[in-house]
């Protein structure tokens, strides 16, 4: 079940030769497990047909896009921009929808190209109706009930600012009405929460507003699953989850007469647990023997910026390269950067505390391998912070071979935009 | 006081100009008040010298190092890649420091161009003085007190992985000894705190450990001073430190006989107040009359990570651009990010916590700008993240001139390294 992390899937032999190959830090990512989490998200239950959009901004490279749509996935964009990489990935149009809360100013290109959309703000409806009278259009909607492990993770409740307030339902209709726009999907996105009743009561909210729209023919899902980084967590239960909403959309339909199409749109689920962070441990240090022991990384919030963050935790350990062992104990984990909130190992949900974890024989020059490190590192880091280069992004193929899909910054490349002045 | 964060420093007239010639969103730097900051740092007390480097992480492009440069203050470079990105900008390499969790394996180039170091940890010393047996080096104590607004920004104490932990002299005389090393700088960072009291404190700390060294001729105490953004924070007054400091390193010399140059590494407080980021209004929306009312913005934690990450507070204001105004009232300023985290209104120090701003008449497509952004923002941005490009850097010149000093990132260059394989 790839919704939990198994160290098993980045053997020390493939984590060795990607570090002597490309260098350290890199993010290496397995084919095998990303596509093994598409096909578990394709076997979620729709009674009336489903379809599963990947949420690119979990992990954008282009390699990632095109496994999951040679999987059957479409593509969620929440930025204008992401559709664009998207499209240069060859990705069709036709299978991506655009869900921001900024609508790019070149929108109307993306739309006549054959991209899908769903307005997220009485703006955007607005701005949408504005330009395609007569289309059909999809609406986003906050059902007032958010999931997450943290308010930072909760895109829906009066605290969210995500997609139409559930109450606004006359005033969509007023814009539809306006621009004879056919309100054909209504889309809802509730977070990253594990509580398969928190989910099914969204769920049944968000019906509760495809009740309101007749013409709606698709109901999305856009909640995230949750996933198990770290052995004790434990991760939504799809299948349970899928069992539930296909009641809810069978229930709808005997009451409604209206058989609704499912779209769903994981991005953590689908990424988080077939990537790692491949370190290397460049100290080793203390302070006194009431104080800590630290690990010192050639990474840090430049490629994994969660900890830091959100006091998110991520499962670690070290392979041997032959250096002298410290003896082993309880470390902090701290990032390369100048910056005392760098910390690799921090307390759950509180990146202000400390929690030591316990190391056997690590070693300077030991690689340190930071575990499900697939969503939001590579695609949301502290980029350069400290002036370090982008670290590279390394496949490993289904058949064995490791590919380089992202090379390593240079730094030629970091500074190529202030060659724009004489001075 | 450039301490202060002050408004008027960037005119309406100058933020739509920089707007309608380069575009949201952008940051706007003002020559004026860095090179005033610079001025005031160099009139920091000091008996026996003064030498001033700017930590160049805060804000590191070319052109604010030269204006620092040019104001003759020095570098201090928290990795190896900001000393090459320095000396590409032109700072001859005897004018910067290297003091770095990350010693880079292209040191010893650095060192042999003139680099002087500060050894950070142990094995920093012994990779140093295995090297460079017989050299004069500097050595960074973590003097086991720190100073900060949060524990994230405290640099000191036994929770702080910077510096040799003082308790461990002997071992670093052991090592000097071993590789014939002069220790002849001695080196403390205690984050940025506001407090006279705790600041002197340090001082007293790090020159109990030059006393130590009979060889030290140089203190170096790079802590932050604090500055303040909102008009309700209360700023380091660098007089009263100075005056407090330049005490302490008279009593050192009465006491042992040497007099001691003093070094000093301001970065946020060089160019905290010197910058603004201007954003453009794209969407205003609510949650209802129980809810919140939303101003979005087309920046965010792409161009400013410290509200998400501390909770930081930065000043705020709108510049109207003609639109539909909306009423007046509380607002919570969210950026454009898919992230529920991207807010710019969090309770202070709690990013979890959220904290509307009371805006009179904001519309959309009015410019909306954040204060004090120079420092730790374009440095330290979740660049790329939902695929927006890096914002472009402009300069407010002292002769009333806006000039560009690093390009809007294109998509192109953001995918450039994608081009690594025919697949």
């Amino acid at each position: 079940m790839s919704s939990v992390f198994n160290r098993s899937n980045f053997p020390d032999k493939e984590l060795l030769q990607a570090a002597s190959s490309f260098g350290t830090p890199a993010y290496l990512y397995s084919q095998k497990v990303l596509e093994e989490t598409a096909s578990e998200a394709l076997r979620f239950s729709a009674p009336y047909g489903l379809t599963v959009r990947y949420a690119m901004k979990a992990l954008p490279s282009a390699a990632i896009l095109r496994i999951f749509t040679a999987k059957g996935l479409g593509i969620d964009a929440s930025s204008g921009y992401e559709v664009l990489r998207a499209e240069r990935a060859g990705i069709p149009s036709r299978n991506i929808t655009l869900t921001a809360q900024e609508l790019p100013e070149f929108f109307t290109e993306l739309i006549e190209r054959g991209v899908s959309f769903n307005a997220c703000s009485l703006h955007q409806l607005e701005s949408f109706g504005t330009h395609f009278n007569g289309r059909s259009v999809g609406v986003r909607f906050n059902p007032g009930l958010g999931s997450g492990h943290a308010n930072r993770v909760n895109t829906g409740g009066p605290a969210s600012s995500f997609g139409i307030w559930h109450e606004h339902v006359a005033e969509v209709k007023r814009l539809a009405g306006k621009h004879s726009l056919t309100v054909e999907r209504i889309h809802s996105h509730i977070g990253a929460g594990t509580d398969p009743e928190v989910w099914v009561h969204c769920a049944r909210l968000t019906l509760a507003m495809a009740a309101q729209f007749e013409t709606a023919t698709t109901v999305s899902l856009g909640g995230g699953f949750k996933v198990a980084r770290m052995p004790d967590e434990t991760p939504a239960d799809l299948r349970k989850i899928g069992s539930a909403v296909k009641e809810e959309i069978e229930k709808f339909e005997s009451s409604y007469g209206r058989k609704l199409h499912l779209e769903i749109e994981p991005g953590t689920y689908l990424t988080a647990n077939a990537g790692v962070v491949i370190s290397k441990i460049i100290d080793i240090s203390d302070t006194g023997s009431n104080g800590y022991k630290f690990l010192k990384v050639d990474a840090g919030m430049t490629e994994v910026l969660r900890p830091s963050l959100y006091g998110a935790q991520h499962p670690m350990w070290s392979v041997p390269l032959g250096g002298s062992a410290q003896g082993g104990g309880d470390y902090l984990v701290v990032g390369h950067c100048c910056e005392s909130g760098d910390i690799l190992t921090p307390a759950p949900s509180n990146p202000e505390g400390l929690l030591p974890r316990r190391f056997s024989q690590p070693a300077i020059g030991d690689l340190l391998i930071i575990g499900a490190c697939g969503a939001y590192c590579a695609g949301m880091p502290a980029k350069n912070y400290n002036s370090f280069p982008e670290a590279p992004e390394l496949l490993l193929e289904s058949s064995g071979g490791i590919r380089m899909i992202r090379k390593r910054q240079t730094l030629d490349q970091m500074l190529q935009n202030e060659q724009c002045s004489p001075n």
